[in-house]
């Protein structure tokens, strides 16, 4: 059984972006800028947005940080959207969900101009994805991409399934699986909450991403040796063991999981550290203007 | 074994837009006008544009042909779109694939409006299928999706397995089964030339959507009894039998497949006049701005 080590991977690539925004510097060029809208107080968002921030410091980046109180309404947090679609020094923003209830998610996705959506949520980076168009790719199922790029993981032919169909994981992943490309070429199956014989079709994978955000609910005896298993779960589990008095878990029960895998992504250190990484990947992007001109 | 009767549910569908444009017309509203641009001289293409053009009359709408010779430029042919996007009276317009070598289809689609993108083709209204919001989705998945929905076959946590990946049906008809909707909530697998074990795939399907190209590809051993068998399949195959010196022949063993089955479509008289009657739709769809305003 082999780690995938997503922290490691995502200090390496945060070190070639630097790499290259130095290059960029030197060369006389924009600093890109990643801008943040986060509303209200949510302990896990303020965590999310603290660790973006500081990646955006460990890349050379420029980062904006807006913080807005949960009273804000729909129209001002639009408003906001708009300032920051128009303000040239601004090459990506994202708006750290969730937002309060009354507050349309959809309608300020769609707000953002799809040239700076380095979450890559907007209806026509979703398109493009699927078309297999450039785009700004979501970033958990880009960061999945990678790891499976980087440790060099067989795809073409093998059966990929897919564990929750969610817009931001499982729809794009099982999108980008399907394509004709490294990673990618596989067979893709998405289950989710209506799918009747879940356990007869995960022990059929070469590849399960979990991505329903239950707590281990990926048990051992629905894994076949030698699968490889992609955790893209995060949820807060209380604990007495942390400072923080929670406990980030994984969707799979990685303890009794892991020997029978050929590799494996730990929770935390595993995809987490890759979605902020794809982020930044995506602001590298908007800001050399190589997705859209 | 029950036959889907396509050509039955596209009239009766037809029927219903006639009515219902009749009514708008009465209460002095404007006629729904659908544009067709076609490029050559394909046989394929002229008799689809000509049953296109044909629908329109059955509906009431309005229609405009726009014929060019095969030597028409691309920026020629992008400045015809141009004209449609910019002309208030064409509610929508297509541009019937394929397109000579020359010419990038890709570009073509992404020029034409998406207000007016009929054919469901644009990333942005490809995007907003997946992500479930109101959009003109692709005509032949529409069309799939209403068969299932006249003949209320049941389609929840079944087991669907798509043969082919291509961007036009099987992505998006893959994306529009695995929604939380009816038709959909399936649980959704995609097979294409990469699959190495499709038999064994297949065999567990409750529902198979054959869109691969490949005649009669489809035999009774890869197929369980009771399975529901939707055939997209449209090659022109040579034969002394018609008229014209060639017959429709779909992805499916029809002959020996049939008696296998709860429900089948047939080639012709399946999906194909759904297909055409899906156009229809979106095209009122444009008319009324139902789906962007």
């Amino acid at each position: 059984m082999q780690l995938i080590d997503g922290k490691a991977v995502a200090d390496q690539i945060k070190q070639e972006i630097a790499a290259e925004v130095a290059e960029i510097k030197k060369n006389g060029g924009k600093t890109p800028h990643l801008a943040v809208i986060i509303v209200g107080h949510d302990g896990g968002s303020e965590t999310y947005v603290a660790s973006k921030v500081k990646a955006c410091e460990q890349c050379g980046f420029k980062s904006t940080r807006l913080s807005f109180e949960s009273d804000i309404t729909e129209e001002q947090l639009l408003e906001q959207i708009k300032m920051l679609n128009e303000d040239p020094d601004v090459d990506g923003f994202i708006v750290q969900l969730p937002l309060p209830k009354h507050i349309s998610e959809q309608k300020v996705i769609e707000a953002i101009d799809y040239h700076k959506d380095v979450d890559g949520f907007h209806p026509i980076n979703v398109g493009r994805t699927s078309i297999g168009l450039p785009a700004f790719v979501s970033a958990t199922p880009a960061g999945i991409m990678e790891l499976l790029k980087r440790y060099n993981i067989e795809t073409s032919g093998k059966h990929c399934v897919v564990i929750g169909r969610s817009n931001i994981v499982g729809k794009p992943v099982a999108s980008l699986m399907m394509q004709k490309a490294f990673p990618g070429d596989a067979t893709v199956t998405v289950c989710h909450s209506r799918t009747k014989n879940l356990k007869e079709i995960t022990l059929q994978a070469d590849i399960i991403i979990a991505a329903l955000g239950s707590p281990k609910f990926l048990t051992a005896d629905m894994v076949k040796d030698g699968a490889v298993i992609i955790d893209v779960g995060t949820t807060r589990v209380p604990s007495t063991q942390t400072k923080s008095g929670f406990k980030l878990t994984g969707d799979v029960d990685f303890e009794n999981v892991a020997p029978k895998c050929s590799f494996i992504t730990p929770v935390p250190g595993g995809v987490g550290p890759m979605t902020i990484c794809s982020l930044m990947k995506n602001t590298l992007l908007a800001g050399k203007k190589a997705i859209y001109k």
